[in-house]
């Protein structure tokens, strides 16, 4: 019996037979699916919803707003919004199958959510090059290392990093159809690489639509920690999708989708305009930010 | 911990308490809603749905089916179309939320699905009438009787009915915009009805979106067993939504929606054209078939 389940309403016994005698219906109505992963996850799916049903006693009213609810969010969804993967982040969903999938292993870099804001084919720079395209806000200088568990170089392994601008949008999010705040570079044959991009803006997720409304049910914010994406790959290591955070951002326990890990919360320092660039490059009288990324690869599980 | 979780796969301890924090993080980020009811649903909701995608060890792949399949079925779904309620009603949990606002009072008739057919403003027919209003099928007069748990009648309750045509489609399901097998009475002052309609005949629900590539991928028929569907409200007593189904139909243990109940379940007598109607009803040499359905509603529990 599901922990809460019956605390305060009276149910009787027969009237608890009853719905249990469905739930054993309903399960016994996926014994012939033919894949036995598929049986397996839609009796998991059955056995979670009954007991979610029954433990709260849903009314016959919130049953229909959860229908709205769940047609809403797909009348909202197209090419270029996605509610549903809102609804799965904002429940911690998406970062508990991330969890599940990418288990800690050692010392490797942790993993967080993908987000809806990855675009494929992002424009090549040589390292030491300047992602943001000309978006807004803030000079970064990013450096790091790319390493295995055991402490070796991954020369070559390809970064792709991605972030919105100062007006919290990503280029996908604008109407100009551009593309900037995001590139993609492969590390030297030490491992190393760096780059320029901006410093990371807080900003909330699309709250427009039925997960916004759910947030502000709840009293929750939409917005998300500051970060900035990370992509990381390399034939033998498994895909790391990751961000970095902004130490002292005061949204770090709040992130409303759950994304922030202590390990990826970084210190970034800030310079005038008047202090030399690491590499030189000139800002044209602009200020800058500094941190530093050092990304561990673990082994990828299908080729062990 | 949920009943079959990590029955398979080895999960580090260090690994469980990293899931469980996030379920907790989760949790506490619904401390402030203002609506306790809201509050308690949506902690029961993260609680339920983090622990089947923890049990089932979801993968990513799978995580991206879960999110398509819900976006095909908010596509799927407009005005004439409710895949949500499809869905729902084939996961059994429309008749568990009947079940759980439905508890069995004594002898009152017991519930079923609503289900996605009812209209409202159906055509109202002196008792003796027609349902059908022309729509194909063999001729059944139904009678019976409206009386509360201690058996008095309850005179004037409105009964609705509504019921597919032997092409297996309701009015709304053809292209015609007519108004057929469907309509409502009032009992007599002793609480009695009879009305004619048609004999009922099984039928798919509509499987040509997810709902019914889940059923496939399942192995599952998208049959319902024949019924006719009603409706009986009276001031003073609870709403009884309901179906009657016919003895012997193949289908009554595997409607695909669990709608069947066993005291729902009719015998209908079969009567060849030259035999003389229960009214004296000239059927112009169709035969007919016949049944009886004894209504006992239950005290509205709002007004005790």
């Amino acid at each position: 019996m599901p922990q809460g389940m019956f605390d305060d309403i009276a149910v009787s016994p027969t009237q608890m037979r009853r719905e249990e005698d469905l739930v054993q219906r309903v399960l016994r109505s996926f014994d012939g699916t033919p894949n036995p992963r598929t049986k397996a996850i839609m009796q998991a799916v059955t056995r979670h919803l009954h007991a979610l049903v029954r433990e709260v006693r849903l009314t016959e009213a919130e049953w229909e707003t959860a229908v709205k609810f769940l047609t809403d969010a797909g009348h909202i969804t197209d090419a270029r919004r996605q509610e549903f993967i809102l609804l799965s982040d904002v429940l911690g969903l998406s970062m508990q199958t991330i969890a599940i999938n990418n288990q800690e292993l050692e010392n490797a870099t942790e993993a967080t959510v993908f987000g809806p804001f990855f675009v494929d084919n992002s424009p090549c720079i040589d390292l030491g090059g300047d992602i943001s395209g000309g978006a807004s806000g803030k000079a970064a200088y990013i450096e790091g290392s790319v390493v295995d568990t055991e402490g070796n170089p991954v020369p070559g392994a390809r970064i792709e990093a991605w972030e919105a601008d100062d007006t919290g949008l990503y280029d996908v999010q604008h109407a100009d159809g551009g593309t900037y705040g995001r590139a993609h570079m492969f590390a030297d044959e030490h491992g190393q690489f760096r780059f320029w991009g901006l410093y990371p803006t807080p900003y909330p997720i699309p709250d427009d639509g039925p997960v916004g409304r759910l947030l502000r049910a709840v009293d929750r914010s939409p917005y998300r920690a500051a970060h900035l994406h990370f992509m990381v790959t390399a034939p033998g290591w498994r895909t790391l999708v990751t961000h970095i955070f902004v130490a002292n951002d005061p949204l770090l326990a709040a992130d409303s989708v759950f994304g922030v890990k202590a390990s990826l919360v970084k210190e970034w320092t800030h310079h005038e305009a008047s202090e030399t660039t690491p590499d030189g490059r000139d800002l044209h009288g602009r200020p800058w930010a500094r941190t530093r990324f050092d990304i561990v690869l673990a082994p990828d599980a299908s080729m062990r």
